[in-house]
């Protein structure tokens, strides 16, 4: 069976450039980035070159940009980079965070750091006045995500980072999902620290990188060699490194225009001929590539089975948690029911979705619905 | 020109068959091991089953394995891992283990943790009766490589372990260069803990292992999702995993003789045809791939400058460190000066390496050596 991919959020394929760009390093240009020699020296090439494509794509230094083994690593290296390097303060993050910023958060409480997790309205967004009213004279960092995994809604992260210049306050966020989708220029928005994942567009797993704006210090949290301007200990992953330089360079604008239609025709379609369907996030600032949808007295994951059967990839939620029995977090703090949010499909497209992948699950979709709520105990 | 790649203890060129094996996780099966439909399950099977291969290779239960980026995150999260969830405690650890180990004991150190580095003897073993009179009441954690990456000298693992078990203190040891090459079984030694690094033995960068002991509990380094038994979070490197899975069982019986007989022919020729050379390390308990030469009034930097014009890629200690001006903490520790540790050279063989290979290094280094000596100052 041809399968359906609508689950991009949790994954992308890997590109044939990419793979094709990455091959050699595992078996030609093998070597250690450190060592000395050709084959080594052919390695840092390599690496260099990589880390100037990657500054390139949102205007940064080379020197800005250091590799790490994924989003989650990036975010933790962030914020646990700045709170140890500070030693003490206090933290604003909002309440829809990934769970690698939220748990890493979390864990900075319990070592006496302070954090004020902001509320969103109803479409995702974030509270920018209750954010302005929470800045403190000892706030070091804020952390506030380009666009969330779940809901798609896109922040208003220009705003949030004038405010931070204006007080003088570090500003990370997690571009993971929102990477080569929506451009980012490090010279035009006051961002001082930036998450990537390369397997959300494309690149390979396992490595990722984070942006890390001139004269801000990071506490490096692998100890070790000197790797990566001394902040990220271990052999660089060169061949990931390379792939993930090379799926930078992977998505046109057409690719955006394209997904960005498709999901328009799907949510129409939803809104438009399946009752008590309600989406999730923002229709005017929302990710090209994220439709979220709220079934009534249907469970997500009932209809995520039966698009399963009929070839279909879809998620509830975030991969991460999707395993969890508890409804997404993202999903309860924009106002969902617990059942509301239980009946929540994610369907997530990339510039591989064609409109007769769309036009399938249009044709399947309203009859998986009819069934379930049907059988539903919820009625 | 055709390279004799002699920096194996750097890194090695990933096996065809390890590639082959990992190919279809890049954009096939590349699902997200956590998500639930079909493409997901596919990568949570290759996950498990690698889980599986890993664990059989070391004679342990697959929910004992978790993987990592790499041998400095195994390396940090064992360590780190341990000194947290105990809150506070003693450490012991050797002089001249690697500087992922050292780095992350000294910032326990910082942290109120205390630690005893252990001597080692000329040849590089551990002062065993150091290290049974610095074991105190409070000692929570002994961490001591099985073969040291530089000189090759393999630790009296079975007496540490008896040691440990004898006073009920976790034993981690850093397997990072002798994993495949030295077999180890946890059914038959008491270790805890054993970090690994899939690029050591033919398998990709990015990628590491560590065995967790049942019950032995670890506080996590990364946060965020529940991957790995909640103790690592970030989306599984699938194709990298499969990878290293796949690299356990390149290596074979006829491999390790073959490595032994050519280091074997290249001590026995160096120390007899080249005045003023000095064996580091162990001449019997040995990694099988392992050459490491102090020569007299040369720079082991100019010597590996000199092979590696004649194609031959060696190194001058760890990888890690070749940058720095600094001799090797290693030489140093086993009593060589400064001088003798500066004309130090390690050269490292693989199961690709060739009689050929060899003999050619047999045929330049003399007169390397020799021309060196003419121009040194040093004399």
């Amino acid at each position: 069976m041809n399968l359906i991919y609508l689950d991009n959020g949790a994954t992308t394929k890997v590109d044939d450039k990419v793979i094709k760009k990455m091959l050699p390093y595992f078996n030609e240009k093998f070597g250690n980035a450190s060592s000395l020699h050709q084959k080594g020296q052919e390695a840092r090439m390599a690496l260099e070159e990589s880390r100037r494509t990657v500054a390139n794509a949102i205007s940064a230094k080379p020197s800005e940009i250091i590799f790490t083994s994924g989003g989650s690593e990036s975010n933790n290296l962030a914020i646990k980079g700045v709170a140890y390097e500070k030693g003490r303060g206090h933290i604003i993050t909002s309440k829809i965070e990934h769970p690698c910023v939220l748990r890493t958060v979390e864990e900075l409480e319990k070592k006496g750091f302070e954090a004020t997790y902001i509320d969103v309205d109803s479409e995702g967004f974030i509270d920018l006045d209750q954010l302005k009213n929470s800045i403190r004279k000892d706030t070091i960092l804020i952390s506030v995500m380009h666009a969330n995994n779940e809901i798609g809604t896109i922040q208003p992260i220009e705003q949030i980072a004038e405010l931070c210049k204006k007080h003088d306050i570090i500003f990370h966020t997690d571009a993971v999902q929102s990477f080569t989708k929506i451009p980012i220029s490090v010279k035009k928005l006051k961002i001082d620290l930036i998450s990537f994942s390369g397997h959300k567009f494309h690149g390979p797993k396992g490595i990722g990188a984070l942006y890390i704006r001139e004269r801000i210090k990071l506490k490096k949290q692998m100890h070790g060699g000197s790797q990566e301007r001394k902040l990220r200990a271990g052999t660089e992953n060169i061949s990931g490194i390379v792939g993930f330089a090379e799926a930078t360079k992977i998505i046109k604008n057409s690719d955006i225009k394209n997904m960005t239609k498709l999901r328009d025709k799907l949510i129409d379609f939803i809104l438009n001929n399946i009752d008590n369907a309600r989406l999730n996030g923002s229709r005017e600032r929302r990710l090209c590539n994220n439709v979220n949808i709220s079934f009534d007295a249907v469970e997500g994951e009932a209809i995520g089975g039966y698009l399963d059967a009929k070839g279909i990839c879809s998620s509830t939620g975030s991969a991460c948690s999707s395993k969890s029995l508890e409804p997404s977090h993202v999903l309860k703090t924009i106002g969902l029911t617990h059942e509301e949010a239980h009946g929540s499909l994610r369907l997530t497209l990339s510039k591989y979705t064609k409109e007769k992948d769309i036009d399938f699950v249009i044709k399947v979709l309203p009859d998986i619905i009819k069934k379930l709520r049907k059988m539903s105990p919820i009625k």
